[in-house]
């Protein structure tokens, strides 16, 4: 017999609620009455209206032999990256290009492996090559903001602002996109406006915090990651794939609103501008699961999840 | 042709050096005459004092049929669990065990896939199953603490440790080692002391920092963590490995100190108690590399990497 109830580490199940919340859902009891509550209650008492469907025409669908991997974009943060990458994905641009680089604790890039030869490169139709760099951006006061009770080590303000970890000064008036993990950019070359996102990254280790700032983010990947980051690590420097038969190929990249109906991936993300994510938040910072015996009182903006589920059907409204 | 050159991001190689320090330091150019050196530059400019060896009688060799993951443990941390994690290796208990939970951004997971079931279960000989827990210890004059400028969202103040990632807390006395990449520590269900490192993890994502001092950390992987982190995700529920033929075997874990001489991984570990060191962290602190637009100015403890080489011969002293 091989089953058997494995309880040690049981608030870990909630790491990866970003990516099988409805487990943790179907799991979750009723709401305590306790002064912190779990993620899981929260999440259980959450309204209809807690929750955001994706929005098709901000979707990515990155497809690999594996299965699909969901990109958010963030036009809020990099309205021109985020236009530049459905331009590309609508004309084709990264059909059949490629995993290219798999670094342990940092990273996972595509692009076009032969984009270092000119000859062989291949050409952009309608998308651009490079964009003015979306570092940061102004604060106003249409685009939403929720702190986190305590800075961090890097920004005097972090929070979340339509789903995506961010951070603001309000000294200097802006506010960015951080780099935790999922999050992805577009690589660049010495010159800051030398990205535009048809060679992109995916943070898959620990958050690179010194690179915020200093690269665009455009959006954040909401499912399918474990479809990168088990990949195997570059055995090139900085972990890119040094022989061809390494690479990964990429079937396609599509913007979900092009994709039939019946083909997409209907997924809801919980709002992060509501009182249950407030709530979440809170329950991060003091986890009260009977395992542990320290909490931390505290929490790091990468270590609050953002959780996605399936869309209900109308069957289930 | 495939080969060309890949600029962008290059600093970013210097997050593997964990792994490859070896060309790092061969690329590394004179010191800078600079204020702020680069950590290759440093690393070129370190004496052979600023390395220690790693001790035989010190190191796990954790060996899978892709090759090796080398341990250090942390006596002075967890003398208890250390200890008993020798007498495990010494007594074979580990030696055709497996690999039994792999959960993205979060722990990679190794003990008895039978250990839920007492009649299937391997018993343990010479080694103990739990262990008082060793979530911290009192500060004194003979452990080694090189302090971060500034501490972090989880603790006040946070440093490193003869080599590992630790934080302290002055007014309480006390002192731990933290959840950062890569750190090894002792499973445990509900209850406290119920660990021993019978079954342990490896930290493989984002530092889940809200379990420091909630389990027993031991050691650290300072080589071979790409055998753990490439591994499919589990599909059971919390990332373990719902089927028998998902595990992944175990060949052996042996002390180094067993282990002859000539099959022996010997490596060097930069002393973390040196001023080589501190200007290292400076060097992360304040990044200079030429693609820097904005360099933070800070740096958080999990971003600084305590670099790895292999052990220099005789004949290059």
């Amino acid at each position: 017999m091989f089953s058997h109830v494995w309880r040690w580490m049981i608030h870990g199940f909630f790491a990866v609620c970003l990516l099988v919340p409805t487990v943790l859902i179907g799991q979750a009891g009723e709401p305590s009455e306790r002064k912190f509550p779990t993620m899981a209650e929260i999440l259980a008492a959450a309204e209809p209206g807690d929750w955001r469907p994706l929005d098709p025409e901000n979707t990515l669908y990155l497809e690999l032999a594996a299965g699909r991997v969901i990109i958010e974009l963030a036009p809020d943060f990099a309205p021109r990256h985020s236009a530049n990458l459905k331009a590309l994905a609508r004309e084709g641009y990264f059909d059949g290009l490629a995993i290219i680089r798999v670094q342990d604790n940092y990273v996972v890039q595509w692009g076009d492996p032969k984009a270092g030869d000119p000859q062989a490169a291949r050409k952009i139709q309608r998308g651009q090559k490079t964009l003015p760099a979306e570092f940061e951006r102004t604060i106003d006061d249409k685009t939403p903001f929720t702190p986190l009770p305590e800075g961090d080590v890097y920004a005097p303000e972090v929070g979340f602002s339509n789903g995506f970890p961010a951070a603001r000064d309000t000294k200097s008036g802006v506010m960015w996109l951080v780099h935790c993990y999922g999050m992805v950019g577009a690589g660049r070359d010495n010159a800051k406006d030398s990205g535009g996102g048809a060679e992109s990254y995916v943070v898959s280790g620990h958050a690179p915090r010194h690179l915020d700032r200093n690269v665009t983010l455009f959006g954040r990947v909401i499912q399918g990651m474990e479809l990168l980051t088990a990949l195997p690590r570059g055995r090139g420097v900085m972990g890119f794939y040094d022989e061809r038969d390494q690479l990964v190929p990429i079937r396609r990249i599509r913007v979900a609103a092009d994709v039939p109906a019946a083909e997409r991936t209907d997924l809801e993300v919980l709002r992060t501008d509501t009182d249950a994510f407030r709530r979440l938040i809170e329950s991060r910072r003091n986890r009260r699961d009977e395992w542990f015996v320290f909490p931390a009182g505290r929490v790091e903006l990468c270590n609050v999840p953002v959780p996605v589920r399936q869309k209900s059907g109308p069957e289930s409204k």
